[in-house]
């Protein structure tokens, strides 16, 4: 469970060479390979189109409206590390723009993942600062009210704990247990090195349904063709 | 994490002492007395007005479209228990109806919290097993992946362990983590004692302006009366 | 296709008897009957409880703000029929009240189901004039644009010709080919016939996991308990 | 413009005699009568059904996840008001319940509007205290930052300016223009005096397009009949 | 109505010479050209901006995370098709990635259209294969149940018949059925042609009102100018 | 309020030089400096990354489906208005193309803000008028039911009165009053000379926590360090 006003120092992050493997591949590439688990919702979309990073998670929870341990976070973070940003009620507020952007970078910062609002779009664009959100919007916030850093969260209605691997491109952000980065790498590139093989199986006409030995199967289930 | 294709038999349910305390607040004053953490979101409703309790989480992890994994956790539930049924993406299905509400109810279960659709909300009705549900749907569902029974899962945007709490009425469900159910109960206890004599005063008219004293810290936040 | 500026006065109406027997079964048995197909998105939701009705469609294709249309629907209506009503963009607008009821049902129509607004719905409660539609508004329509009656039309994602027949109840709205009626009705009441005995076997304990002998195919799926 | 931080004491409220007429209409038939404007979104609902009331608006603007300006509101309410709250931006928390309830009720409201969540909705249906509201969520709210009361407000899409009139019911929530109630409910007074013969004569089975004259103008507009 | 289960070998396609004609106009133009019917809702969005095509329908009706019939699909594909994928229950999973779209091309396909989600949106923007979507997610699919391809589908609220031109582009997406092809490509090349003249006097400033000769009409409706 | 059938010839522009000094800050800056009022909701969104303007408001109140008031529109611009277009009723049709953008662009508007959709925008990007709206939809709309132009709107959740400054960017658009654009100009000035000294001293490296002097005030709101 989650406590609020609480900051965790020392967490466990998973393996850099983890996570640098990890940094290889796609975000649905590692969503394969850890079996289906540990996407966040599709809402969650990159600000700019191209992005593409794995880290370690820095993890932030937040109240509706109020960004006061954004700046609780920012001391927190680590080289190579991603902050994920979770608040307890939906809110669309611009929780973070180009000043904590510039302080993120200057701690460590690889990108933010935060289920609500960013603003300051264009220069965090400039910058090259990557954000997956839920929304954009000018709104600011206050700093009222107090939330935690580095306690586990659900964020876009994924799990995140302190230390997981985030992996994050244009079709989403998975997480991957800090844990099972070493494994979920291996599967990532066991499941990438068949695929170069049949995009050019593919590319070259066969089928589907014969490379995959469909036929057979579909024909049991009942499909029926009709001319 | 949660992981998919295991059934975990043995949990540590939060005590029945605190349980049944717990039972005598709405979900309001609980997530109050927690903190203010814990619910789930709001467009999880009750498919019928009224219905109250507070129960064990036994934790079912769901695909899309394929309820399989209901009928491996009927087997896990025990008297006093409320099913907390979690999907691994948006779906609206009917993953539940008058027939597993049967079993779920001859295995001991006082209702079901799902993230998902249900169906036979009339029959459902009739029996008074109360379901909250993300949607009501006619669509069934196919019995075909794995998922999982008794592990952490995320529902409706609130982390879930087994045995952790269920506070579900027509305000919301609350989650109590186990561990922390007794003095959240006390929490309430205390915070439900003050709230009668409020009550009576601000019927008789007295403000919440004085009766909170909130005239002086208004007027210092800048607040100005205009006439 | 539809088309617009059309009122197609005969149309082929499913069987009566089939119908009768269709409006013996709820819509969730129904749809699976039907092999899950033909169920309107859930976001259709029924004005009030507990109605449920069986009927023969006549269809009318609505512009967004305008219910001209429904009064031309209304000279079609045969005793038994269902008004469908869609539209051909998104609109939540209140494109019936209690005087088109008054005339749909003083032509013989058992309700409306349509994929816009509606309105008076005390009015319509107290009628007892069923009405599943997309939204509840106060906002009247105008009539100044063609649509159609008796065409083919998409409500609420579900195709429905003129004559089908609709099937709604507190679970949702299924539309049965007029062709497939009869059929349907066998086969929802095979399943239903199925259904008592598995009840009862249910409320007496017995585990789905073994009336429908699941466990050698959850087991030889992998499925792994955990003690 | 709205402005924060400011209560005004003294409104000019649509006179009583006009509030009492248009309470015996239905928040369609002023609609209607307003020429369909004024309207609340749809997704503002009862949160329980049958509830009719007309009053005078007091308005609070209230910041996400914080209601202290409800207690600020409470004050300026006189017999007959409605409250309206409106938020700066999205947020479904419970920002009333039911000791705000018995506090407005003391002072003289006849329910409340608000473009947000509340909770307690057990006990506000016991206590027959109206409320039409985008959500029911059982989260609380804190008290820390000024918005304002009796300034002009837009809830759920509508321009409430403090003292207009406030209808709501089962169809929705429409707002009339202090300066126009008068004009309005002789409006709607019109309009519902010809209902009363349409419905008998739809009743008796006269075709709208008879008793509205419609022929003529749909064969011009080029509808056409197919057999 | 669709069917599960059936795949249709021969199609009646629109005539290539009408295709290639409808290839020339926006989706706009050939919307109105249609009459106003015809366009899927607009959520369906290009996955990256500049994309245009025409091209005739093979249909794919799909179950919620399931995309086996995407495989059946491929070995309909002729040159000059556009892949129209329809789901039974609304779902944002990734139906389609690199290796379909490598697949397709191969087949001879132009692009998709899909009503759920797609992945690998960077590769499928390298490659230049168009896909128009409801949304973006990493999340991959079974293969376990029988849909069908070339049945007839609703896709994002418009009925799809196979064989029927799909016109494409930033605007959205349109339905033409085959046998209305050459006369809604006559339609449009009219209106087409009439909009460079009416361009060019917009732009020298002259207005609409003039233009178009509203002042008029507007007059008569009842139109008010104020100082 | 507004009213139906309107044209306000005569508006109070805010001042020319106080737009301009707006027309360089962000809707962010001048959302904050403005206290945090007057942002139009999120899902406004720009057609095309990078567009930024400050303009004068010409407002338009539509009817859903119906575009006939943007021609009456087009003849109130003056040269640096922007054009503001409210609805009725929510509507997602595409009210505007680039034949009115021509028009627009010719009688001197600098953009346009609607509540609804738009369509051509490949055209439109083409030209770079720049416009916010809710959605992108070939559909067009009729010209039939009375609107009216430069009334007080409500457009996407923001109260807008005629002469009132727009600023607009990817982070979303702002209202500010006539009267208070100078004001707000300054306050935005103030705010924006603040921020360059902050974000080098971030990007050195130093703290948010120290550079704003949190630490005491966290610690005294109890926020707790664990290792």
């Amino acid at each position: 469970m989650y406590q609020l006003g609480i900051v965790r120092r020392h967490i466990q992050r998973a393996e850099r060479e983890a996570v640098d493997r990890l940094a290889q591949f796609g975000s649905a590439t590692v969503h394969e390979a850890m079996g289906r688990v540990g996407l966040m919702k599709p809402y969650i979309r990159p600000i700019y189109g191209g992005a593409h990073l794995a880290g370690t998670a820095v993890t932030v929870l937040l109240h509706p409206g109020d960004n006061w341990m954004m700046h609780v976070a920012a001391e927190q973070i680590r080289e190579g590390d991603v902050v994920v940003a979770a608040v307890t009620a939906d809110c669309t507020d611009g929780f973070f723009g180009d000043l904590l952007a510039t302080s993120f970078r200057a701690q460590g910062a690889l990108g933010l993942v935060i289920d609500a609002g960013v603003r300051d779009v264009k220069d965090l664009t400039a910058m090259g600062f990557p954000v997956w959100s839920k929304a954009i919007s000018a709104k600011g916030t206050i700093k009222a009210t107090l939330g935690s850093v580095n306690v586990s969260v659900v964020c876009a209605g994924a799990m995140v704990h302190p230390g997981d691997v985030i992996v994050a491109d244009d079709d989403g952000v998975v997480v991957v247990p800090a844990a099972l980065a070493s494994q979920t790498a291996d599967a990532a590139a066991a499941r990438e090195a068949n695929e170069a093989g049949k995009r050019a199986r593919l590319a070259a006409g066969v089928l589907g349904l014969d490379m995959y030995q469909m036929r057979e199967t579909l024909a049991k289930a009942g499909l029926k063709y009709i001319d």
